[in-house]
């Protein structure tokens, strides 16, 4: 019998593909917490997307499932193999390749993480503004889960930021989508199609993303308010300022406690007005111009204590930036408290406060607890559930999805589907969708060997 | 035998359905230079996405091929229907059905114009920001093609501004996709997909369309050059700079004054100037603020002057506005003094001199001429190209095509490909993609029914 391993070797060489029980076991999940580890059969690294081409046809030949890796950061469970499939590492292809200034796009391969892409670009003045909680994440990675993150609200999500893709195909045609241009009207959008399809359409071997000015001045205003709904009910009137804040999150105080305990951090709030706040505000304003700022962050304060803010923290400097990352830990704060999962449900933003009351309601049902933060410009909240047991939490995340839904969002906002929400997601989504979707996927992947452990082959 | 008028008839009632040879000249055509009117069989009226789903299933039994038509504004035979097939027309379906403050969207029926859609959205202080240069043209017709337009250089084309669908499968299966959301992470973008497919995989029934402040202080500064890669040269530093104009455009003299002649004009430039500029920059910016705008007015008008502008007008209110109004009508003024094509090509924006000069280079060898204007923030410039004899034209474009190619970008970056383009694309791009998308199209509509005139059925 041939060898499948030896073909594998083959192509990528003996150094760079590692088989069976010597496959170290983080290759064999991601972040997601309800997704413990699986064996793959092999992790391949390749070094071109020539390499990653040969795999793919190799797979097919093999019927071996495939499942493209970045850093595994993600929450959904979407770079979790299958078990005895390949795992393609994209360690050795993490080259940012160019950063045009002219054309304010930066060419990079999909190991590339967002902080070295960060390094690369800042250090000419430009910013790659897709920004979740996690730099060590991959560029590819963001791409197969559409990530977010909390500078959304101004800038948009990966989607809005990719321009174009090498990708290849499970027959292993390698191609190419977009280019060093923000608009094209020719032909369907591959690119687009691509993003957020975790996986399951194409692996993506090079990325053109845009980038933007660094605006050098920046202050973020933090502002308690008595109940999450205050603060809620205020973001739509911040959004219409026209003030464009590049951030706009809200915190309950359960996990501002959490994580102002985990990350030992003093915010210097009021002793009164922490004890009676339930929710914080934290918008950041940014400015080619330090006099704008200045007025900019005084008329937002203006406008959060007009609207019921307790009071309204001016911080610049390293006090903002300290608050924005300690933001960017919640998940870490929250898996140390030993939080049984987390979900980032998305709502048009007027329709925050309805999710969050009932969603409070839903939880009391369950004897469930439920706190979070989230990016309320967007409508996208995440929520940490703390109830042990499986059947129970299956049934209010069902319960909470459902209403999603109902307020006029989606599941997710930016984690995605992965494996963890397939069920889920099979359950409430429109089954014409769902059997569109199944059609797309073969007239990409038509003997499914691409990510076949998510929707929509799965389930 | 059945009668499918009378089906049809029975779908939408008798008064809104026309046939044979009742049916008015305009529908069987856009507004592209080189697609002559055709007669279609009927057309059809609906008043609801449940219409459009019945009318599909009956198109699809009797296999009439089905055409969506908006305003037919397009300029490249989209909307140009088949012979004896079935043109939509969204006449009734053309309301704003909300204007959403708290979300910042709008709710529209395909036949919406973009000018209505303006008038509704200002009342409330908020704006569509998609300006292509015709505001009959319908949001639907928009969706279709992907449109484009001045203000793409800030705020995207129209795949950045929608935000969720409602659209009819060709199987009468009505699907929504989206929402009042700005980020989603469940599935294929469905969304994305559809918008830029010309009506050849659904049929868009409703939009959720993103709405933005309305910044109220604007002015425009017109910057003559001695060279168009004079003008063309300093488009990067502009979007480097940070000042986020809401438009970069580029004029060409002849056009320049074809169009002051066309509209009478005065733009109040000095004769001297205007005798030895070959070419205009033409930048907006908008601010919440006066104070503000004068200032980054100011700085514009320093940063194109160092870079060798021979002045710079500063234009505000009505003259501002004159002046955007009359690049709008370019394209009138164009088919006025008898332009035989127009094309607009798009490649990375440090590539417009290299393409405008060969562009020139390859029209000489064709004894032909082109001129033109163009979106230079975005690299979409858009020419006119002067050559009767339609076998070099041909040729010409074929070249010119080619080149946009090589340089890095594609052969339209807003008209789309539509009938008249689908020949140059099939020749130009990928055949693997070809093939994708020609099982995307099977996958969305297995009968072929939806605007089979176009790619990647036709040809």
């Amino acid at each position: 019998m041939f060898d499948v391993s030896a073909c594998f070797a083959g192509i990528v060489g003996e150094d760079h593909l590692v088989v069976g029980a010597r496959i170290p076991q983080e290759y064999g999940h991601d972040e997601a917490l309800t997704a413990p580890p699986i064996a793959p059969g092999y992790v391949a690294r390749p070094a071109t997307a020539q390499e990653v081409s040969d795999l793919l046809v190799a797979a097919t030949r093999f019927d071996v499932p495939v499942t493209p890796r970045g850093s595994a950061t993600g929450l959904s469970g979407a770079a979790r193999p299958v078990a005895g499939g390949l795992v393609l590492s994209f360690e050795r292809m993490k080259a940012v390749l160019e950063v045009d200034t002219e054309n304010h796009v930066a060419v990079v391969q999909p190991g590339v993480t967002l902080a070295e892409l960060d390094q690369e670009a800042g250090a000419v003045g430009l910013r790659y503004t897709v920004y979740p909680g996690e730099l060590s994440a991959t560029v590819g990675g963001n791409v197969g889960t559409n990530a977010g993150g909390m500078r959304a609200v101004k800038y948009g999500v990966t989607r809005h930021n990719v321009l174009g893709l090498e990708a290849v195909l499970a027959s292993g045609e390698i191609i190419r989508t977009g280019g060093r241009i923000s608009k094209v009207s020719t032909g369907y959008d591959l690119t687009q199609l691509i993003i957020g399809s975790e996986g399951s359409l194409a692996v993506v071997t090079e990325v053109i993303v845009k980038l933007y000015p660094r605006l050098v001045h920046g202050a973020t205003v933090l502002a308690p308010f008595e109940t999450v709904e205050g603060v809620l009910e205020v973001v739509p009137a911040i959004v219409a300022s026209g003030l464009s804040p590049s951030i706009v999150e809200y915190i309950d105080d359960r996990t501002l406690d959490a994580i102002s305990a985990f990350l030992e951090l003093d915010l210097g709030i009021a002793e009164k007005v922490r004890a009676s706040a339930a929710a914080f505000l934290m918008v950041a304003l940014e400015s080619r111009d330090k006099d704008r700022l200045d007025v900019d962050v005084e008329e937002l304060a203006g406008l959060v204590v007009d609207r019921g803010a307790l009071d309204a923290y001016v911080l610049q400097g390293s006090a903002a930036r300290t608050l924005v990352e300690a933001r960017e830990k919640s998940f870490w704060t929250a898996k140390a408290v030993g939080v049984d999962d987390i979900i980032d449900v998305v709502v048009p933003r007027s329709q925050m406060p309805a999710l969050l009351r009932r969603t409070q309601a839903l939880a009391e049902t369950y004897h469930a607890t439920v706190a979070g933060c989230g990016h309320a410009g967007d409508g996208n909240v995440h929520l940490g559930v703390f109830c042990p047991d499986d059947d129970q939490r299956r049934k209010l995340l069902s319960d909470v999805f459902a209403l999603g839904l109902e307020l006029g969002g989606a599941l997710s906002g930016e984690h995605g589907v992965g494996q963890t929400r397939a069920d889920h997601y099979l359950e409430l989504e429109d089954p014409a969708k769902i059997a569109l979707m199944r059609r797309i996927k073969a007239a990409f992947d038509p003997a499914g060997i691409l990510n076949p452990g998510i929707l929509p082959a799965a389930v």
